[in-house]
């Protein structure tokens, strides 16, 4: 997988650097602090490392990548994203008292899904499922919206995600759907024991299946009649009423 | 100005249909929903409307924006983005009981700006304060970003920020900087009366000055050790907690 740009490489040397193959970097007189740190933190891990002038660099870019670009003067291959196995989540969340799980249906973009990964280790979620198809998936995009934080957190693929909300149950899990026409607000719900919290795509909201499924279904208030938040910004949100709740001093 | 895209396009017309003076649409045998309700305000707005072919559209859009695309198969112009005078928005937030400003210093990516403004008029802020530079701009970018949010909030432009911030206290208001380094956290904070949010960018945060010019500093506990929360989100979560605190109804 290639992995573009100084913050997401340096996040996965900070946290992983056994998954990085391979590093590319631009050939310059003065490199910068972090391209620094970099190329030290991959000798050190004996990782191979190229430098390239910037016709070589532009050239390789392009034909690994489609596009031009400069990449901030770096590029990395890791290994396959490894996605986790939905047993190894339920197994460590057995031994947590109150572990909040992240379902995420249709979230098609990259980008979003990158920033809830992001949203989601900050705010303390112990893990992430995404189903198989209709699905952005941990590429590069995503890997570098969340900042490296793919790798900080169990992120499991199932096919389909009512079964999953079926499993959690059974687990003891309260399942929480967000949709915006529901009457109960975010902040009128007690977030205790362990809670999967289930948001749907950007523009069409969680699916009537989905809705369903859920034991409970709660919305953001909102101010203006403009579409909604942004997904990353509104999981964000769930995440962090869980996270307060839960009065976590971190 | 030129803007970009289905949504906000319709978050414009159904707003402000008078600050749009043009609407270019690419031919279609078939136009899906959203673009057939676009052409239909267009017109009960008398809106000046041009339809081209896709060898048409693609050279003018092209011709407009340097880039290549079918930007959805709209495009239209807008009246220059008016920014408001703070004068006006301290005369607006006088008749308020607890009005809740925010100042964005060095918030330099158009999308990020936009994506913030999305989240503070969902979220109820009253009013956002941008430094004339160093900061990115209400643009077809910033203004896709946000949804069309940008024409249903007053944002002005200050020369310098700490001037507005004196000028805030001035009339009452307590002013909550976000500073990743601080002891206090969000939900310690009690928000009452007029409140100004002060965010600093994305990748430095505040800067020392502005902290020093801050009532209080308060943060967003982080379970991970990464880089931090985007700006978008962590301003998002600040103004969701003004709301939460205000237990809003809407």
């Amino acid at each position: 997988m290639l992995i573009i740009g100084k913050n997401p490489i340096y996040e996965v040397l900070k946290q992983n650097p056994k998954d990085l193959n391979k590093l590319i970097l631009l050939k310059t007189v003065k490199p910068e602090k972090k391209l620094k740190e970099i190329v030290d933190i991959a000798q050190q891990n004996k990782i191979n490392t190229l430098f390239l002038n910037k016709d070589q660099f532009l050239k390789y870019f392009k034909s690994k990548n489609k596009s031009e670009g400069i990449a901030q003067g770096v590029i990395g291959f890791m290994k396959d994203f490894e996605y986790a196995e939905m047993r190894d989540i339920l197994d460590k969340c057995k031994k947590m008292k109150s572990p909040l799980l992240l379902l995420l249906d249709n979230i098609t973009d990259p980008q979003n899904l990158g920033a809830i990964v992001r949203s989601a280790v900050c705010l303390g979620a112990d893990g992430i499922v995404i189903p198989r198809h209709n699905s952005a998936e941990i590429n590069h995009t995503s890997m570098k919206a969340s900042s490296g934080a793919a790798n900080m957190i169990p992120i499991a693929k199932e096919i389909n995600l009512t079964n999953t909300i079926r499993t959690l149950k059974q687990h003891g899990f309260f399942i929480i759907g967000a949709d915006s026409n529901t009457n109960k607000l975010i902040y009128e719900e007690k977030f205790e024991g362990p809670i999967a919290i289930v948001m749907g795509s950007e523009g069409a909201g969680l699916r009537p299946v989905m809705k369903q499924n859920c034991d409970q279904l709660i919305r953001i208030p909102m101010m203006a009649k403009i579409d909604s938040l942004n997904v990353s910004v509104s999981t964000a949100i769930f995440l962090y009423e869980v996270f307060r709740q839960k009065n976590v001093k971190k």
